[in-house]
């Protein structure tokens, strides 16, 4: 036996130097205010540290990054500041960058020490990522939230506690705190700074900055240096791997529920059932990825984000971090699917009824703010280059005249939702504009007509979701949810006639 | 340092020099014709001619194929067609097979293609798979579907969009590109040649097929050859991998909504929980599957068709590709549990009533069209002996006692369903027979009893798959909803005194 | 190409003989009882052996467990029957022991063997664990549902089915074999024996006992010979997988239906998305387990049990079976989150009202019976010092605040839902107290709002859930559920001033 074990020690021992010295040789050099950072943090918050020591950012200092071919490069700058040039990416390099323009920054051991890193500090070497994603919905989703009254209001009746007195349901507003719990969750809080506070630490008290919204990493977060988004919600700390950023559980964080069930959708969808099944076979950090050799069916960021390229190098499509950039339609969280917003602050839209809405409540766009014929064109061809990597032009074809037509049929649907709810209006069963049109039963049956249902069918249709499009949330739920509204007017009148 | 990169060079070296030589050995010699079509193709979808250049087809003739011995034979032909014998199964050898029966056939650079390969293409090596899987109710699930009248209303009234006019929900037809959204997503289309179109390709302007219902890979797809069934449906091109067909994410894709929950029961299962767990280290691709050493629970495909071995290599479970071999009680999809129909036809079903359907609405079995006491005793010893593989008689007999309390008790829960519904169409609340019986929100309510929770609840039994049976969807929903339908009787009936 | 060949057959040998050579190796020695088990099982139920095998029982003697240092230790003895320690963990060793006190022990080939092996079997080696289980709720979970009058209720209207006769639904009592495959799947069964069997079996006809309650796995399960609860429950047999116990898949088996969405939360957390993504990476079998070496982000296990070091050896947390000890509220099940109680048993619990609830109907908490601020703050310190592994003060502080708030505000809906109901009572619409407080629509609406809806919330809010604080079974249902109770008074009044 001895030999065999031998033999065994040898294969560990290989491994193990190899491994070892591929780790060490990999680490970058540290600066000297990482070092100290390290010195502390390494025994205060060791998970994190650990995490970073896998990173690229501690394996690679941007002059190297540098270095790479195009379409290899990690980073989009054309250079980096001359002190961070040689060094890694280490904890002092992020969290003292900008001090002056942070509000959070802080005096923590003779440093300047800022708590939240921001896009403008990230922008240091990924600029161009950083333009493209405020270009992205997703950069404005705060904005896009809480200054549209309109959006404003679903937000305070879905959050909102209610009491109930005198025989009335009453909404209170919904607290900050409550807020940040849910919807702000995923759209992005404000990060501000309510004051300093002593606190107990391993290294005895030490004070820190009081912010509110905080934690958070939602992907249109209010920075304290009054930038937008969060690169850390896809790209999470400390590893900022590109591989967690590729699968698609980064974007089931915010793209699973009944409201946006893209994820669900996706992993019933062939898609999804080959990644679930081939996926740990892949190569998850390649740059370029390679379509056939790195992966063999697409996640998310494969199709809305990543650079693809053939086996030959040839680019099948550029990375981009405006996601609609390969999406002519907007199929989810609006009343109607409709052409993609021109701009990503959609504050800005006004329809003819007055209302902050790309589409009047009838469903006819509010064309001026919306992309044109030849924009969702070029979207569409864009996206189309994808799907032709595995597919041919008849299965493509096939594919998009059927989501079209889902398009129509789901906008339809939400019409005559949107009828019935007009009707109760009219007929004072229900109270509409100027009140709240998220408050009542009835109104809350026709936003999850919408929202829901004829979400998940264009999604469905947008992924080949099977069961999304039949009785998973789709079309059955949506002709439940109407006749369901029917019967609520009738109950109404009926109650109203006894009165 | 030096010598640990040599060392790892040298590892890395080792690996690819081994991998590169067994890919390389591994690759079957090519057609002629086949050599031809990646010529473009590697090109063109560079994304397939990967996947398939890893797969079996891909690495062995189909004459290596029948050398193998009985039981871990891929193929079930005992011949296969002299010029196919001893080349790969490249893109020729199947999609320009039996040109004459195809109607997608087209004229492609000199050759006779046709896009859409069939199970009477599959059949030249696998006639066996394919003459069972014409014995599985899959592959009848677009006829089953669409020539019953009565499962034809369900489609229509689930999709159908509705507009309010009048003050009343009208059903409009559903559309064709709509069924093939949704529910022919899963039942499979009917693929039909629509014309030809030109359309601009890398290669330049070419000439195709334009194919209806397509694209699509539903179980009971009728393909343009006549045939009936869609092998694609669980061996998902171009890699047609045994390891995706065996992982339960392939019976996801239709097997995991409210109508038919089998994957998320599963998923909260014992098996389940030791599937995701342990997964990884099982060897997914062993032909025959031995038990304990090959895997430690089962997947959907472990129970109801692999061919699986004990670690002495005899048999526990022939393969097979009729998926109720194994199963004595249809659980889902019908109104009541009852035994599986004799045919795989069930278009031919009358009941009493002369409704096409497999009992009666008051649940009494159409015993003529079903299997009998003595065929689902064969059907129940089949599928209990791969349990005793991992569990003892005692353990194996109280399951089985209570999933026959839960068909009992689910069907009872049913009737109650119906009675009420029953009585809604005597007093005038809603209009039954012959009308449809699917349309009003009374009889939604009523499916949703049978088609969801019953279904869920026996799920949970035949799985143990704990909440499914009480609150996900299981009985704490059948009795809600039965609740709900009293209500509604009630307010109905005061609607009714009121006008 | 031979010599590539060559060096992969010589690399595939290496490789064998390494991996065999490790396997025969570390397989412990056989006691002469197991050994004759194994003879006939090995053919009999193949899967479990194969299982077994791989299992530390089989590969290590309790002698050997206990020679290692103090942290490593996975046994809590301080010594085993001299008989035991230089054996491996074998059939004989678990299904022979305590013979006199199992109800289920039988004659099998000369064996005294008990079917069901319990917490009081396994403490022969692990005490430690089974005793601070014994103080987990869990442990009483067969006795909490069952022994107290309100929850029974509960299960009845759950499960028991309805019958429609004379206009009226009328609930039955609920089946034995129902209760196991629903609520008791998780809660666990009462296992009984009920006389003796004669089986046909591979070896001829043999003797068994017939177990009520037979099979099950649920925490709470009520053994033959009088002890509470199955380890098998989070490490399944025959592997006991220490590795399985610390995946989320095994507490999902009953933590991910609406009633306790635990798992469903955590799955799109941050902490969900890294485990999905990085979780093959980790080391799921060092004990103790080592932030940021061994893993990245958080598991269940990880926060509410496992022993947990930083990457110096110093002790996080303290390994703990008492899944409580970490948190201060009682967050679901429950009418209202309130304080955990003290006692695991709580059946003994009488609120003002004389009802067995930890709370008033009205949300006051009983003190007496639950932990005190003192208690709740070290427990609360305690899960902070394992979020602090990786995250800065501010963002514990912050997490805590949002939390509480949550808490409060989700108690304050769930008091509007109860005065709704409270009404109906008064008003007659529907029957509450000493009558049913489950079985009418209402009273079911009632349900939801606490069972489902508060409880995703507060999930949400424990885990930074995003989606199940607002439309994933969070605010948004729980705040159309109380308009759609608000609605039921209005209908309900109307019918009664019609009769």
């Amino acid at each position: 036996m001895r030999w065999r074990v031998g033999l065994m020690v040898f294969g560990v021992v290989f491994l193990w130097v190899a491994l070892a010295g591929a780790s060490e040789e990999g680490r970058a050099p540290l600066s000297e205010a990482t070092r100290t950072c390290l010195a502390c943090h390494r025994m205060v918050t060791p998970g994190i540290v650990a995490d970073w020591e896998r990173s690229l950012h501690a394996q690679t200092t941007p002059e190297e990054a540098l270095e790479k071919p195009a379409l290899s490069r990690r980073i989009s700058a054309q250079k980096v500041p001359e002190d961070k040039k040689a060094v890694a990416v280490g904890c002092a390099e992020c969290h003292t960058l900008n001090p002056d323009s942070h509000k959070d920054t802080f005096d923590h051991n003779d440093f300047k020490v800022h708590v939240v890193v921001t896009p403008t500090d990230c922008q240091t070497c990924h600029p161009q990522e950083v333009q493209e994603y405020q270009r992205n919905l997703m950069a404005k989703a705060y904005r896009n939230l809480k200054k549209n009254p309109v959006y404003h209001g679903l937000l305070e009746t879905s959050l909102g506690p209610q009491k109930f007195e005198k025989d009335q349901l009453v909404y209170l507003p919904s607290h900050e705190l409550t807020q940040a719990d849910a919807c702000l969750s995923c759209h992005g809080t404000r990060v501000e700074v309510k004051g300093m506070a002593l606190r107990e630490t391993p290294m005895g008290e030490m004070s820190f900055p009081i912010l509110s919204g905080w934690p958070n990493q939602g992907v249109g977060r209010i920075n304290s240096d009054g930038s937008e988004g969060a690169c850390t919600s896809c790209h999470p700390r400390h590893s900022f791997s590109i591989e967690i950023a590729r699968k698609p559980y980064t974007c089931a964080q915010c793209h699973k529920g009944p409201d946006v069930p893209a994820y669900k959708v996706y992993v019933v969808s062939k898609h999804g059932n080959i990644f679930k099944s081939q996926g740990k076979h892949w190569n998850w950090k390649a740059v370029p990825w390679t379509v056939g050799k790195d992966f063999t069916a697409p996640t998310c960021a494969t199709c809305h984000a990543s650079l693809l390229v053939d086996p030959n190098g040839t680019v099948i499509a550029q990375r981009t971090h405006q996601f609609n950039d390969r999406l002519a339609w907007r199929i989810f969280g609006l009343i109607y699917a409709h052409p993609h917003p021109k701009e990503a602050d959609t504050t800005i839209i006004k329809n003819k009824a007055g209302l902050p809405l790309p589409t009047e409540l009838t469903g006819e766009p509010v064309a001026n703010y919306l992309i044109d014929q030849a924009e969702m064109s070029r979207r569409e061809a864009r996206i189309k280059t994808v799907c032709s990597a595995c597919h041919a032009t008849g299965w493509v074809e096939g594919f998009f005249i059927r989501f079209h037509k889902t398009i129509e049929t789901t906008n339809q649907q939400t019409l005559a939702a949107t009828q019935m709810m007009l009707t109760a209006w009219k007929e004072g069963l229900a109270q509409g504009l100027p009140s709240s049109i998220f408050d009542e039963a009835l109104e809350k049956m026709w936003v999850e007509t919408w929202l829901f249902y004829a979400n998940s069918v264009r999604f469905a249709s947008a992924m080949a979701g099977a069961d999304y499009g039949a009785f998973a949330n789709g079309r059955w739920y949506l002709n439940k949810n109407l006749q369901a509204m029917r019967d609520w007017l009738e109950f109404k009148r009926a109650v109203k006639k006894l009165k």
